[in-house]
Parts: structure tokens; sequence; C-alpha cells
């Protein structure tokens, strides 16, 4: 500005404004990145658009360093195609001692353990680990480093504080536009829900939309919003929709399922919350899907209405949005290609992040206004301690994804296994690994009888009066035991492979290598 | 947990996690304000509605404390009920030197007057102030404290990087849940968008939502979440909707203003950037409304569309819309009902925070996008300096808005204002203050000609070879002083009464105090 109005001097005499800086030019004080360079018509020069030629350029750009953090989310499943292409490029540029912090690791994902062997990654912290990474953790491919296990809301809470910083978040989005608007309904690769790319995007230092279909400017819906997105790069292809599908979502018509499906549903009508407006996480699987399917029902004979579904959302959640039996979804990721389709139109279908979700630090995440939650288990022992990490093998080969969140916020929150897989019991001693507390879990069904956590007086005692067949865990041992025999105790080296992070940041366990 | 299964020995022997909390209960490290107590069973202590019986008691339990920061938005403007409703109640409490952040004081806000001259808000920080209140600041109200005035996007950035700490924001929405989900755009007393708002929910420490229609849960849209918001306060009346209009809102038949109008739209035609995809921002006042309805014509008789509205939404804006001839609307603020209306049913009419819109410090506002901003001005001078907030008497009376921030983005800036209003000339020497600099200013359209900043020579020879007739600022001073002569100079005292921000923080003037 010419005849300058403020100076240094004028601000010296105004009171809290002493070290103010005065004016000098439009741009002076900008961050870097948003004005290239200056020139005579500053117009010409600020930055229009964020797309840049190559992944590489982009990496580059960010400014990846060794020893720096990268995030991955895993909206694609077993059909992701972004960490594999990244994590190649990263490979290949030589990077070293990274830390990777994917909100899960899929079967897709199974080629990070030649880069993990080859030092590239030296880091893993995620809510999941499953098929050859998992067992290389299991057997100590980490070294020193043991992999940190985070529910989906303790992840969002872990990034929120700043426990996990992020330096560059790898976004795939089905389209976005040149600034970086981006959103997983519009486009050709659709994976929905970008729920947890959202909490990534929002904290990450560095953000990297990664597309197959960049669209006209402005993009909408803003999943990622371009205030947040610091470079975008155009690829072939970021993920196959078809992998997206994680179990069988058709209605089971398992005996077994059928009845502990059944035997929940008598749970959910006997514990008090079945009435008017009450809401639900179900998730997938034959008995939560047939549990979903006998929900219905009732909701119709009862002529009442659910407010809301959350979590993982299935067709099975849709239908009743479409038929009006629930009021509303809210949906952190797509279990299936229903629920993308529907989250892309249905404006009562909607997009959260997994901070909405469940971050148990924000002022209330979406599980805190749950009554029921129905959650599935590798393990629960007589102190109702759950695992969904680790196999009876010791070996890691699952996901705590939203467990332990939803079992401490919901005012029901019901595991349904069955008693034994083959010859594997489900009801032991004690879980080869805690993920969540047997104080949050208030009801286990199984094919062999409902267990009630003896602190929920209310409703053992709701339960009698509806003649629901109650059992003690003890009991359900007894029979496990009687049915499989007692399960041989692992035996673990001290070597410890992975912590297990409670959703408040505190350690509930540890994972340790097994002697072989 | 019974049988721990890890401890601080543990975690000692674990890289990393030397000084790691092991787990203790599912709540043990929840932060205040979740779980209410603790008791055997823990599923009915976890907080499930935030809704508090009073807006005093809110106060209270948000920790008020003498010297701290309140905020407010001015969405429903001259209707706004909220800010004097809340500080009513806090001067009842007895608080004392108070900072109030508002996003904008308008003629509704007068009352605060009472609260200054009181103590018990000795400092003020806002886009702007009229009437009653911007007199008494331009007399020295504040003593010591200067008022602060800052652009939309300057305010988002002051807060988003922390130079404004909010302690406690007051949001009125017309809808909340009893978690706090709320909007402008459902309940009785309709405002629209709350883009202000947002940042404060985000950003504040404590934030209370007043609404006078508590609806079920889960509330949508969720223009802010519940994840921000601590306190849900009902009460009879937030504001009157009908106060939202903020100046004329229907088509001028004033010839000058037609005329100003007319050379707008061949400014814009001429300047190479009116073409399929273009963007714009045109803003109220009889010569933009004009202009909106000469572009509508031009995009039919072209047939091309514009890709996006943005700022604050007028009618004219929403016609576009409704007739295809604009993609999108990114809203900050209604301006008048139609606006209100479209926000709440037209998913092409999204809502956006002053963060998306125009904070300088984040990957890039939606400003960065624009082609044409359309602006207002009290006072321009000779180095295309305006001046938004004082009169010519020296006496602050209007606000910066998102002035400083479309100017200093779009492509084309164009300022349009009558030479004279009255006997006041508008193209001085000098203006009274800076709000926006002279440097991000391409183009002054008024009654008597367009001049062009030298600096875009590009527009010089386009505007030449369209037939634009053109002139230099000089020539354009020369004229206004030749009809209502040289204006006397202001006469100022040292005290500096107000310090206009900039919008990247530094300051770029101050008002002082006049001579009596």
């Amino acid at each position: 500005m010419k005849n300058k109005r403020v100076d240094e001097n004028l601000l010296k005499n105004i009171k809290g404004y002493e070290n103010r800086k005065a004016y000098s030019s439009p741009f002076a004080n900008q961050p870097s990145g948003i004005v290239e360079t200056e020139s005579e018509n500053l117009k010409e020069k600020i930055r229009r658009t964020k797309v840049v030629d190559s992944l590489e350029e982009a990496i580059r750009r960010a400014g990846l360093k060794d020893g720096m953090t990268i995030s991955f989310h895993h909206h694609f499943r077993n059909g992701d195609k972004i960490l594999p292409l990244v994590m190649k490029k990263i490979a290949e540029m030589g990077f070293k001692n990274l830390r990777v912090a994917a909100s899960s690791f899929t079967k897709a994902h199974e080629e990070i353990v030649d880069h993990i062997e080859a030092g590239v990654v030296t880091r893993i912290e995620s809510s999941g680990l499953r098929g050859r990474l998992a067992t290389a953790v299991s057997n100590g491919v980490l070294g020193d480093n043991p992999a940190v296990i985070r529910s989906h809301g303790g992840r969002a809470r872990a990034i929120v504080e700043g426990d996990l910083k992020i330096d560059i978040a790898f976004i795939g989005a089905s389209s976005s536009d040149c600034m970086g608007n981006a959103n997983g309904v519009k486009g050709k690769s659709l994976c929905g829900s970008l729920g947890y790319a959202k909490v990534d995007a929002e904290y990450a230092d560095k953000v990297i939309v990664i597309t197959d279909c960049l669209v006209d400017y402005p993009n909408y819906p803003m999943s990622i919003p371009q205030t947040q997105v610091d470079y975008v790069v155009v690829v072939d292809e970021i993920g196959d929709p078809n992998g997206i599908m994680s179990g069988a979502t058709r209605f089971t018509s398992n005996p077994k399922e059928l009845l502990m499906a059944k035997r929940v549903l008598d749970v959910m009508l006997a514990s008090g919350y079945f009435k008017d407006g009450f809401s639900m996480q179900t998730g997938t699987g034959g008995a939560s899907l047939a549990v979903t399917r006998f929900i219905r029902e009732e909701l119709i004979k009862r002529n009442i209405k659910c407010s809301y579904g959350l979590g993982g959302i299935t067709k099975a959640f849709v239908d009743l949005l479409e038929e009006g039996l629930i009021g509303q979804l809210f949906d952190t990721q797509c279990f299936d290609l229903a629920a993308v389709e529907s989250i892309g139109k249905n404006e009562k279908h909607v997009e959260i992040s997994a901070d909405f979700y469940a971050n148990p630090f924000n002022c209330s995440p979406a599980v805190t206004k749950l009554d029921f939650v129905i959650l599935s288990a590798l393990e629960v022992d007589k102190d109702f301690n759950v695992n969904v990490i680790s196999g009876s093998d010791g070996i890691i080969r699952e996901a705590a994804g939203g467990h332990p969140d939803t079992a401490a916020s919901a005012n029901v929150s019901i595991i349904v296994a069955p008693l034994t897989r083959g010859r594997i019991p489900t009801i032991i001693d004690k879980v080869t690994t805690v993920v969540t507390p047997g104080s949050t879990v208030d009801v286990v069904v199984t094919d062999y009888g409902v267990a009630v956590n003896p602190t929920r007086k209310d409703l053992l005692e709701r339960f009698e009066k509806a003649g629901i067949e109650l059992i003690t865990m003890e009991k359900l041992r007894e029979i496990a035991n009687f049915i499989v025999g007692k399960p041989k105790e692992i035996e673990f080296e001290d070597k410890v492979v992975a912590v297990v992070e409670y959703r408040d940041g505190s350690i509930i366990d540890v994972v340790k290598k097994i002697k072989k």
C-alpha cells in the first residue's frame, strides 16, 4: 500500500498491540502454497488448482521424509488400490523408517510386509491387521516397535488429541475437483462414506487426494473439503467397489444363527429400551443381519420407529430407512454396495467422521445415544471381556473396529457368538487378548443361552420376568469345555508384538509373540 | 477389569510405552461432562442429554469468569434476540470485564453500550459496528481497549490460529436436538446458514446452543454437530427472521444504479473471465442486484452457466440456481428469506463456514476460485484503497464483511460506487480508513466512468479494445471535487478507538477519536 497508514511506532502506543505487525502487502504473511510467486498482477499468481502431474510430485511437494507418519483409509476394504500404489511409489523413491497409520489393514494390503522387511515401514498403527500382515506382525516382523491397535473411536481420539500426528494423509476419493473437494459417492470407483478419512484430512499436516475421476469445480458433497487438501493426483484406478463387501450379507438360513438372532431380539424386546425412537448399531454377519430382519417385523407390528442406525451400514439398514422404519443413518463406512448407493442419494443417510462416530473425548460422539449395539466376538471370558483381535492360536487376525466404543456407550451392549466354532470354544476362562472390557458388556447371547452381566441387575430382572432362558458365563464355559474339551494354553514369549489401546489411550492389553 | 492384563511394569519394558498409562476402568480418563458419576451400572450414568434448565445454569456450568471472551453470530442481523438476551443475563449475574467477539454487531445489539458503560463488557471484536454502538466506540467508550475490526475471513483465521481464543460461544439455532445437533433451517425462527457460528463452535472452549425449537434426536442437518456442543438451552424466541433483510432487495429503478450496473456488466463481459464455468460473488444493494439480473440475461443469451455463487446469498442468486443458470451456491449467510428457504431444501445451496469461505490461512478458501466479486464502498481513493467502515465524518458505521477477502482473491475485483452521495464524495484523495488495500482492487465502476488499477494491464487492454469508457482515479476525484467541493479534512485526536486487522492479522489501519 502506498502511504502506509500504520507502522510499528504507532502500534507501540496501542495497548495490546505493542508487538503486532503492521500491514505490508496482501500476501506478505500468507502460508506457503497459496500464492506461488509475486507479480505485478497479484491475481494471476494465486494457486487455483492443486492438481499435480504425478503421485511422485505430490509426495515430493508434501515434503515426505524418513521417519514420518503417513495415513490411509480402508473404505475400499479388500478392493483398495491406494495403499499398495502409494507404498510402492514411496519404496521406489527410497524412503525408510515410516510409520503407517491406516484406519485398518485388509487383505488388499498384504504387500506392506515386503515394505516392512525392506525397512521402508517400521511402525504400524491401525484398528486391525489381517492375513499375511497380521501373521508377520505376530511373528515379530516389527522388531522392537509393537503394532498399535486402536478402535475407530480411539484412533479418532489419538489423532484429534495429537497422540497420533499424521504428517501426510493419502486419501483415495472416487471424485475430486481441482481444489480437492472430494467424496466417495461420485465417479467410477465408489466407496460411499469417507468417515475415517475425514479425521485424517482435518488433522494431517499435508493431505494428498488421489482420485480416478476429476470433476468440475465445485464438487459436491465435500466429504473432504478443499480447505484441508494440499495436492490432488489423478490415477487410473483407486479401488474396486466389489471388494467392499466384507462378509455374507445375504439372509442366513443357518439354524444356529437364526436361533441366536431370535434370542437377541428377545433380549432387546425385554430390555425396556425397545420403544419408539430407540437407536441401534447391528453390523454384519449372519446373526446380526437376521436380527435386523426380525427387528423390522417388530417395528411394523408395534407401529414404532427406530430413530437412527449407526456404524458400518449395510443393505438391511438401507431397507429400513427406505421403508421409513428408521429415521436416519449415521454412516462411517459402507459395508456393501447398497449402502454406497444410498449414501449418494438419500439425505437421511448421513456421512459421519470417525470423530463424530466414536471419539470418546469430544463433547459426545454418536455412540453416546445408542440404545442397542449388537457385536460379535472371537472369544468372551467369564468376566465378559471380549477379544476381537487374536485367534485362539494367539495370532492376530481381525480388527477392534468400533467394538470397545459402542460397548462402552450403548444402553444395552449385546455380544452374539456361538458357544463353539468347530473345535474352538468361544466362551473361555480368559480371553487371549482383551479388546473390550467386560464391565462394558451387558449381555452375551449364545446358542446355549443368554448370560447377563451381574452389574446389570435391571436387565436381569426384566429378562427373568420376560421368561428369557438365562445362564451364567461359568455354566456356558462348562458346556463349552464339555463339548470341545478345555483348550490348550497357548505359550507366549515375553516379546510384545502389539499393544492394544483402549479408546481413552490407556493400554488395555498386549499381544505377545507365540512360542513355536 | 478384573485380572488386569497390563500394568506400568509391563509397559516399562516396551519401547515408547515407558510412560504410558495402563487401562483401569472404562471412563477413568474421560474428560469431564461425559460421564456424570460412576455407578454399578455404568450405562445409566452417561450423560445423554445436554439440555439444561436455564440460560443461567448453562452459563454457570460452562464456567464463565470475569475477563473471558464470549462470542455470538449475527445471522439474524437486525432481528437477533440472542445477544441481548445473553448479555442481559450475564450482566444480572454480575460478570465484568468481558471481551465480546461477535461476527458482526447490528442495530439489534445497541444495548451493549449500556453493558460497556457498566463495565460488564470492556472489549469488542467484530467485522462491523453499527448505530449507537459504533458511535459510542468512535467516541472512545472502550477507553484504552480499541475495538478490533476483522473481515469474515480474518475473523475465521484469528479463531483457527488461536489469536482470538473464545471461551464460550453462544449460538442461536432455529432447531436443536438434546445433544446439540443444530441448524438454522428447521424450527420457527429460521436464519438459514450458520456459517459464522460454525467456526465458533469448532474452536470455542465451551459451546452453548440456544434454541426455541427442541426437536427429536437426531436433528438434521447438523450445521453445528453434537461433538462440539456442551449445553443446550431452550428459550421462547431466538430471533425475528424478518430482521435478516439488510437492504433493498427489490430490483432498482434508480437510473444511476442501472447505469452503473450496466457498466459492471460491460466490464465483466470484456474482462476475458466471463465464460462457461465462471464464478462470482455479488452481494446486496441496488446496483449489485441489477448486475445479477443483467448477468442472467447474458447467461441465457450465450448459453453458458456460472459454476458457483459465493458469499451472502440473496433471492437473485437463488433464482439463478433454480433456473439452472448457476451450478451451486456457497452460503455463509442468508441475506433474505428466499435464501433461507432455499438453503433448507436445495442440496445445491450449500452452507459453508467462514473458514471455508475466506480464511486465508487454510489450504484454500472458496474465495480463491472467484472470477468476479462486485463490492460496494463508502470511499475509494486514488490508490484504489477502499473504506467500508467509517463515514466521511470519521465515525464508524459499517462492516468489513468479506470485502478484503474477496478483493484479494477474485480474478477481477470490481468496486461499484456512485461518485458522490448527496454532498459527500465517494472518490477522494485518501480514504478515512483503509479496509481493503488498493493493490487488490482491480476496477472501480462509477456513474462517471470506469477506472482500472494500472497493475492490471491485461484488463486495461481488453477494456480499451471493448470500447469501455475508461477514466483515471485522479480524473474521477477532480469531477467529484467539482461537483461537491473538496471535502473538509476531519480532525482526529491521537486516541485510537479501533484497529483494523487485515485478513492475515497484520494491522492495516486504525480509527482515531474525532475532535469535537
